[in-house]
């Protein structure tokens, strides 16, 4: 009996050990694709798939985000502007990255690009401001993986959704959480979908991390306030506002204290 | 012993039984404002209230619908337009019901209009195809709440949010999935946001009903099919589509009858 466990647990720690020694091969042959590099998750990303010699196509908003990438990269690393809000852009992106990878196809997509929305009650908000983040978030992760998917397929690749720990457990209002939301119902359903191409879908879903997201969103928040209607805010207060302030300014001094912590 | 937990079965049930007693009382001086009671769900609800005398403010598509649904109820239940992508007309809607219910704010804002998309995998379709549905579903549930809500806080009300099952499980490509998916963030975060205030925040997810929602289904997943890429059209392959057609045939079929032994 203890020597059929035994062989069993010895069974089950040579697989593991055969299972992590796996390496993916050939990394200079291979191309990825990751939007939002000007900062954040997307531009640490392209910095650390490059140091291991992958060819990396990177997307960024701005032309000073690509350059400052360029600059901290090798040669190998190529940039390209991209609104993922536009689908002109995203096409000249698509044509771009075709033309980069030619018969390789693409191995990797990486749909980071995303903008954050401040730690309000719904009712502080107007349809336009849900409407800005879905359009980034959700709708312009979507569109770029529709463009993206027939160079996928080719290289039987991987797309990497950026979804978010708001994408099950909505904590305040406004369009983030729906977004993130959308996000795990599009891969989920894109993932079923793509088993029979060899293509797998995966998704990330962080917690709270200091990147560029947060930023100016106390000054974001004291707009959205003095902006809503007079009877919202006989109805939450001056002292809801104050509170809300408080929360974020103490979930940005956490956030940031994590990141010093974790390097 | 034995004794102990009979008396804990007899509290149960009296607990039970007091419970379920307890009828809303003064039906005739509250407010129900309902979207999309043109067909199917709004449509049933309007008229179950009507008979149960219950102050109904109806929101539909067309005129049609509202002149159909004027014809079947009693003099008490009354009727708008309401075109629930557009702000304009929301705010329209909203000040009509504002005169209707005076000082007495609204008790309830039933959120159920909306659109549903064929049965395809999301390589089919177009970001514009996405954008339809979560415009209708998501973004207009969203603009009309938030347009109510100071009605809705007058009177402690609730609001109800037509969600899906298909908001907790994604089972096929398109907008449909997110948009439900997004609802239920929405909901959840609103819900807990309105605590304070004594209103009360539900969601419906109701399984497959063949209401119009599923109207020209099957044309629509035709032209879709004739929409999409060569390159989609080769990947999936024209036995796909024959494929899909029949699934979507046959969950129809299933929820017609079902519909039939439902009553």
């Amino acid at each position: 009996m203890w020597l059929y466990l035994l062989a069993l647990l010895v069974f089950y720690f040579l697989c593991r050990w055969y299972r992590e020694r796996q390496t993916v091969k050939n990394l200079t042959e291979k191309y990825v694709f990751i939007t939002g590099c000007d900062s954040g998750f997307g531009n640490q990303l392209a910095r650390q798939l490059d140091t291991r010699g992958i060819r990396v196509l990177s997307a960024c908003l701005t032309q000073k985000g690509a350059d400052d990438l360029k600059k901290a990269t090798s040669g190998r690393l190529k940039t390209t502007i991209l609104d993922v809000t536009s689908t002109e852009s995203i096409a000249a992106a698509t044509e771009w990255v075709k033309e980069s990878v030619g018969d390789k196809g693409l191995w990797g997509l990486v749909n980071n690009a995303g903008v954050g929305s401040p730690l309000t009650p719904n009712e502080w908000l107007t349809k336009e401001d849900f409407e800005n983040v879905i359009r980034v978030n959700l709708l312009g992760l979507i569109d770029v993986t529709l463009h993206m998917l027939p160079l996928v397929r080719r290289a039987r690749g991987r797309v990497v959704n950026m979804a978010s720990m708001l994408g099950r457990l909505a904590f305040f209002g406004g369009g983030y959480c729906p977004s993130k939301y959308g996000v795990e119902a599009f891969s989920d359903s894109l993932r079923r979908e793509l088993i029979p191409f060899g293509v797998q879908v995966s998704i990330i879903e962080p917690g709270g991390f200091a990147t560029s997201i947060g930023q100016n969103i106390k000054e974001r928040l004291k707009s959205i306030w003095n902006q809503a209607s007079s009877d919202v805010k006989e109805a939450y207060g001056q002292q809801c506002f104050e509170k809300c302030r408080e929360v974020t300014q103490d979930t940005h001094l956490q956030m940031e204290k994590k990141m010093v912590c974790t390097g």
